[in-house]
């Protein structure tokens, strides 16, 4: 009764970075990871445009977490930036953190894609700017904000995937932003 | 007596950017770089490893003048940023802010170019992240400090070539970090 394919995109997604991890990046064709979990090229590539994608998909669903946060928070603009970090955040879940440390050990070993990771983050910054300026904050106080908001989230996130790190990705967030304020006090 | 070489690398890099800001960069040759100022493309290539490096080249010497300053500039670790990032504004003195715009205006209207500046913004902020850290600051503060330095730097460059402005960079960076310390505190 059940159907494979609802389940497809993330059960291709986990196989290629299973594959890009133990094998390489470019050493990984589109078929392996299709046969691996018993599917289709075409099936694949109905779900992902490209063995890049499988890494970094889904950046508008991802951005709008943050984004959509800004529109309805309520504070000063690094309240509002907190509060779409904390949104953020919740895309994470701990049950996603294996799959989010394969990714990043895929990513880490691949200058391409670490680029492409560090403009994901620059595209990141420059949406939650726009979000604040629609709010009427002004830059540089928008940019400023928004860009400190992506430095919290970067770190915490590399701190969440960090061996032994047990605390969720939210309250690692929680404590930058109180670190970054204990820095710019002092 | 005056020989033409000792101003070459500069003559070059103004004529090539003047070239990629008026007919684009990917149009223009090294031959008409070099031809615009009455030099061969062999010169050309004594100074250049190629047409982007005109408009990133000497990145060690921008990121050491970053560098040096952190390892000597005292108090907390924003201290140490600010110092570091208003070392890094000298780079930029009011003579070159013509030639900077110039630059700005190149790297703009070229999203390869436009990644490679981020990059080389993420190098910076490694860098100076590094140079905290030999000083004895530990992460996540290392890293949130030397990332918030740089996004003031690049907030203040951005501010610093806009039309009618007439502040020096150092100005409008030492604002930018009152203006972060002002976000944190509230």
């Amino acid at each position: 009764m059940v159907r494979w394919e609802p389940d497809a995109r993330e059960r291709l997604g986990d196989a290629a970075l299973e594959l890009y991890a133990t094998r390489g990046f470019d050493e990984t064709t589109v078929a392996e990871i299709a046969q691996s979990v018993g599917l289709t090229e075409r099936t694949f590539f109905r779900h992902f445009t490209d063995k890049r994608e499988v890494v970094f998909g889904r950046q508008e669903m991802f951005q709008a977490m943050f984004t959509d946060a800004v529109a309805t928070a309520e504070g000063g603009p690094l309240d509002i930036v907190r509060a779409a970090v904390l949104a953020g955040c919740a895309f994470f879940a701990d049950e996603r953190r294996d799959h989010s440390v394969l990714r990043q050990r895929v990513i880490t070993t691949h200058p391409e894609l670490q680029e492409r990771e560090l403009l994901k983050m620059a595209a990141l910054a420059t949406a939650i700017a726009a979000a604040l300026r629609t709010r009427g904050i002004a830059d540089p106080v928008a940019t400023l904000a928004a860009e400190s908001g992506v430095v919290v989230f970067r770190v915490a996130f590399e701190q969440w995937l960090a061996d032994g790190e047990t605390r969720p990705l939210s309250a690692i967030a929680t404590e930058g932003f109180t670190q970054l304020a204990a820095l710019a006090r002092s």
